[in-house]
């Protein structure tokens, strides 16, 4: 088992869905990948910031996942970061109705010294400098991952690029690939991409699945067929925290391992979206993991008798 | 061995991708699922017209791969059947730019008399009325596979539902799917879908691959990512002729031998986009299709050990 450290936000979300919406309620990608990583009872820890105004009891939650909350610094008088969104019909876009960046603003992440030999690093989506200094707080990784989305690359793309040159895997959406590389073959795209830094490039397609791209091996994880996608939020970064989860607790960083991270990260993504926000991750049982797993061999495994 | 009845157009097509463009070509769904199930070496016929207008030598390339044209009606001083078209940039979508129905107009199918006890009937997409002319004169398939698109459900949808009650599996698009069913989640319109007839439906999804449902059971075959993609034209006639090629070549039409036919017509479908019209398939060797089969294999299959 390795060490699972997680840099990412933890936050308040207000989400509307065409089902329903929400007042402020519990988010942030730091959580997400939490939650996830937690269903490998790894021994992880989250840095992030939160205000005085977040609650003990969303803190707890990841403690009680066995989450080291420890490199959490709560502002004194300070606001959490927020977040507010509305989903299109599709469930396939959103609009951010509300962004306030709060303590958010001004965060230095430190990083517990118990978790500065971390074995896996995962740089959750944040401003890509903040990426950078949990980078340099860790000793010699054995594996470092990153996610980031395009307003970092509208934004910021020198910073990022620094980011991107010192990670091993990389997770982006399918669109995000295609602005980053300028090519829109992913084939091409992933290729271009591996020449920035990532030695692994994942491209997560939401509904149509993820794929894993080293050298000239190709691996595809599909998304579980729904019969109602209720609340997309933090798909992806429940994807990310049970691909590093995995890693962690397996502690093997091949190509044939990181095929079944791809795996346990759709898993996962496939009971977030179930329910609005963290709710469905909060009550999710190993079993029910387990058997989705026999759902993802039923979906994908097939056994031709070669000519 | 079964033998394998396809109905479908034998045409012109000129395509224009961002890659170039053709003069009038060979092209229409017929010759499409007929080139890809000859991978097979089944015992094939196509039912089709075409105009005097249309080359000996293209007729030659289907009976050259030992499929049946004795179904296809020359029509004396008729002109074939043409359609011309350009891809958008993402080569998902495309304008029609011209049809010429031409010969089709009165198309009265006649099923060559050894061919009326064929076990497997692949009904290209056509007039549901030609389609059901077809199914009125064969004795009893095993099993009737429906290809169809969204301009039939727009203009002669009681026809179209006539057919699709008689047939055994339906293969439709995605965005044709939601239309016919009402239904957004891809899960409810299969299921809806099935009620209306077919005991399995096929949802093709482009580049992002396939699925196969028959009741509570998914399947799921990915698109294989390729570095370009450079005419999908037939893309979608491939996988039907790949689809029902294996089957009428296994002769096992359980859902689990339909997984491997689902990746067979992925498989072949591959090839088809690589070049402009038939050409890729002209050319396909049985040994290119099963070292793809390996690429598939690899792209989705994955050992994981249980908790």
């Amino acid at each position: 088992m390795s060490k699972l450290l997680i840099v990412g936000t933890v936050a308040f979300d207000a989400i509307e869905t065409p089902f329903g919406k929400t007042d402020k309620i519990l988010g942030g990608a730091g959580t997400y990948i939490g939650l996830s990583a937690a269903q490998f009872d790894v021994d992880g820890a989250v840095v992030s910031v939160v205000g005085d105004d977040f609650p003990q009891d969303y803190l707890n939650l990841l403690t009680k996942s066995n989450i080291n909350i420890e490199g959490i610094e709560v502002v004194k008088g300070g606001k959490t970061f927020f977040w507010s969104g509305k989903y299109h019909n599709d469930l396939n876009t959103r609009d951010t109705l509300d962004t306030q960046l709060n303590v958010l603003a001004d965060f230095n992440p430190v990083v517990p010294n118990q978790y500065k030999d971390a074995g896996i690093v995962m740089l959750g989506n944040l401003h890509p400098l903040v990426q950078l200094s949990v980078l340099e707080q860790v000793n010699d990784p054995k594996l470092v991952v990153l996610d980031t989305m395009n307003f970092w690359m509208d934004n910021t793309l020198n910073d990022l690029l620094k980011v991107i040159k010192k990670v091993d895997v990389i997770t982006i959406n399918d669109e995000e690939a295609r602005q980053l590389s300028g090519e829109h073959s992913l084939v091409k795209a992933a290729r271009k991409i591996e020449e920035m830094g990532p030695k692994y490039v994942v491209i997560k397609k939401g509904e149509h699945g993820a794929l894993l791209f080293h050298q000239e091996q190709i691996f595809f994880a599909p998304a579980l067929p729904l019969e109602e996608v209720f609340d997309p939020t933090g798909a992806g970064d429940t994807f990310a925290g049970g691909f590093t989860g995995y890693l962690a607790k397996t502690e093997d960083i091949s190509f044939e391992n990181m095929k079944n991270a791809i795996i346990y990260g759709s898993n996962l993504a496939s009971f977030c979206v179930e329910k609005f926000g963290t709710e469905r991750m909060q009550e999710l049982s190993k079993e029910e993991v387990q058997n989705r797993l026999h759902e993802f061999r039923k979906l994908t495994q097939f056994e031709i008798e070669l000519a």
